[in-house]
């Protein structure tokens, strides 16, 4: 437990851990303060996650390599996984596709984003590797081109629902299959291609195995648990705040699951490491694409109260597209200045405030 | 005076500024001729155009670097917010909306185009600056994209105009800071990256400055009433040729407005400078979408009859993201050859094509 | 006929001339067998088109470089122009408009995909020539959107049929005058940007003029009149397989017309020579939009029974928009490995998935 303590000590983010505590009593004892109880739980995911990227990357580090990296990238959006399965089992399917379209727009618009302004406040030009980025950039592309194709061609045609179905299962099985071949390229015959994390400096030694499989395991079942509160209070908690259940799931749910992503990205910018922060939110935004959102429809199969298809809102489908074309162009030239990530997170705010304002029936 | 004089000796077309008093007196005589009035005064704004231009570059070199570029990208599109304005103040929101869209298109397809084939046809294969095309043009699909996101999401999701008025206005004031963020960068932390306009030459000395701030003052009051006679005239004469009110305002006006920058656009080109070319053109089009479409949003509030917002109708959604999305990708190589602009020209007369043929309900 | 006869020896795909007679007997025996006869033309037309494209490149050889490259380039997609006509004259349009588009989305999709693959298979990273592909990918991009122009700004505005019979008469117009020049372009003032077909080798020595020029027309006939046989049993055919006309026309007829380029495409990438298949994959794809598509549009005022127009339905207008987009992202970097060949062929696999699972009644 000492490795833990030290980094809890040393990270202030994860004195937010003592919210954890705080929302399950609250829960318990004013189980009808529904606004309370979304603050806590949103305050109660955020350490989480961080706690959860750390142990995911122990174990990783105690694997060796290639065991490594694939725990690593399935585990990496484990916590946007949990509570998306969470929202899925109380058959709240608005709020599971927000978990999948919010987070590709997260990682490509407002981390890349940040990564770009902090780094180019820092230093004039930043040039990164452009192979690599280009490649990812492409793989992100076609990723949520595959994931996109039903809701394009079918909401204009059809709304005959065996249809999207049927489709989203037959899509779901090809896009596991294409992570799965991902995953052997990424991480077998073309590892050198991708920006590897850096070793964990300072106070981020990694734990030993024993500790961070504890604290997998604990950390995963927490955030269940707090998702759960999480997922009952949101509705209400929208409502009171004139917050429409689009924009908390698109932006707020987003946000707070790549909480543990973003010091590495921004410290990264800052080191002129853009790789770094490029390969975090480009590889992200395809793994939610190919891994998360195909999982999260198979299995609806089994604990949802009806299947759910991949069929998205329109207005979700363009910001998705959007989002991905522009990271697609901006990281093609291989490098930045401050005002590219200005850019990067004025249509994030665009794409925040359009949400903010829609009306909830045209979602 | 006399550098004035000299200017038009020189310049054959500015000798079509004799039509500005023959279309003052034309609608005094003949207030109901529309098509006649029309003619005159498409004849009668194209070179007070020219004129603002030369005005404003010589305002722009006798006040120094940063200043002088401020007032020239400001200034530059002075001719089309004007017209803008005018069609506001009239109610004609159409008119508007292709104000603001048809420049975009004229920009990115057809001073591009025309510049790449008179370029092609004098040089095999022309290269330029790789590097602040691409990061020009990434600045144009990000600003265009800010620009539409209204469009995009809402036009498919609903029709309830009080959102549509708020977003347009929240997006108003997220573009013009935008917009001001920009000037920075281009005219002060990164201006090595942006191509400067050449040093005048030849008969385009600048003015003194008395004279260059009197012109610039005196074009604009005679282009804001030439714009008068045209917006009211503008509707009659479209259908007495048989035009649409679409392809008036995106085609004929755009063009009319972008006139003054053709010489500069084309004949750099020739001298195999594409970089002013392609900087002209980008440049301009960024312009448009951030900051002429906020303020004639911002300032429907004051002029108009009622608020404006910036729901553009579908096709003119279509159309600007195919020309941004062509120029991004085209100017992405850094090279180019005669047939490169033979294609955007083409796409350029398929969307004229379109807009003259449209049924006038459907636009 | 002894270097036919020899080809025939050495292709074993061109033992399946064998199903040429079989499926003219079948027609006259078996009238109502429409199944088998769909079967038995596919099989047939498959070494028709093979046949076709060697008897052309033998007359290209024969009658030196420019005009022999006007006939390649013009000759190249003729099987698909004479399938297309026999539909087109029995006025099935929706098999005509898959003619069309299924073409584009094959070469920039499977073919490419397959030719990634093979290549990236037996090399780690393969490059290729950036410039002329950046250049071939931007005309693509350039055709396919003039192409859908009109389907793209008129669907959602319009459905006036005199409007989009007119403007696609005046689009066929425009995109055949830009093939011209095209042609101008790529054989004469910049053929060097092109990739040119190696020399032949081994068996596939260029035929006697007279022996190719014989060939040209019989096979040709031979295409026609198994076209007949085809378009006739497609229908029945693809009711009693379950697959939608759809399915059929973009798909499988889309994938017997490419039988013929796969050969060089696919070993051309085996041997690393990738600018290659590229060339191909891409020329073809722009060919079928400047040149196949107008030309159908235009001979269907004399040969169809009513005017053809050229709009698509909107999950065509999608497919061909995403197909051209991931060619033209993906060839801009110039360099490949397999799982990008894994990913486009996944969007491909993706796009006939929703194409056979498509109710048919919403095509």
């Amino acid at each position: 437990m000492k490795p833990l303590l030290k980094d809890i000590r040393q990270n202030p983010l994860l004195w937010l851990l003592a919210f954890v505590p705080v929302v399950f009593a609250a829960a318990k004892l004013k189980p009808d303060a529904q606004t309370l109880l979304f603050v806590l739980s949103v305050l109660a995911i955020a350490p989480l996650t961080v706690l959860l990227s750390h142990a995911t990357e122990s174990v990783a580090a105690k694997t060796g390599d290639a065991v490594g990296g694939l725990l690593n990238a399935t585990l990496g959006n484990l916590a946007e996984l949990v509570i998306a399965l969470t929202a899925l089992r109380a058959g709240q399917y608005m709020l599971v596709k927000a978990a999948i379209a919010g987070p590709i727009v997260v990682n490509t618009l407002f981390i890349l984003g940040v990564s770009f302004l902090l780094g180019g406040l820092k230093h004039h030009v930043q040039e990164y590797n452009r192979v690599s980025a280009r490649m990812q950039a492409g793989l992100l592309f076609l990723a949520v081109v595959a994931l996109l194709v039903p809701s394009a061609v079918s909401h204009v045609d059809t709304a005959s629902s065996g249809f999207t179905q049927k489709l989203s299962v037959g899509l779901a099985v090809l896009l596991v299959a294409t992570y799965g071949l991902g995953m052997l390229f990424s991480l077998k015959t073309h590892r050198e291609l991708f920006a590897s994390a850096p070793p964990a400096e300072g106070g981020e030694a990694p734990w030993p195995i024993g500790l961070a499989l504890g604290t997998l395991a604990g950390v995963t079942l927490l955030i269940a648990l707090v998702s759960d509160i999480f997922v009952e209070s949101v509705q209400k908690a929208a409502e009171a705040f004139g917050m429409t259940p689009a924009f908390v799931g698109f932006i707020i749910v987003a946000l707070v699951g790549a909480v543990s992503a973003m010091p590495t990205a921004f410290s990264g910018a800052r080191k002129n490491r853009l790789d770094l922060s490029v390969g975090i939110a480009l590889g992200s935004a395809s793994q939610i694409a190919l891994f998360v959102a195909p999982v999260l429809v198979l299995v609806s199969y089994f604990i949802g109260p009806t299947p759910m298809d991949l069929q998205f809102w329109p207005g979700a489908v363009v910001m998705i597209l959007i989002a991905t074309l522009t990271a697609t162009l901006v990281t093609n030239s291989g490098r930045s200045a401050w005002f590219v990530g200005v850019l990067l997170l004025m249509v994030y705010a665009i794409f925040a405030m359009t949400l903010y304002l829609l009306p909830p029936r045209a979602q």
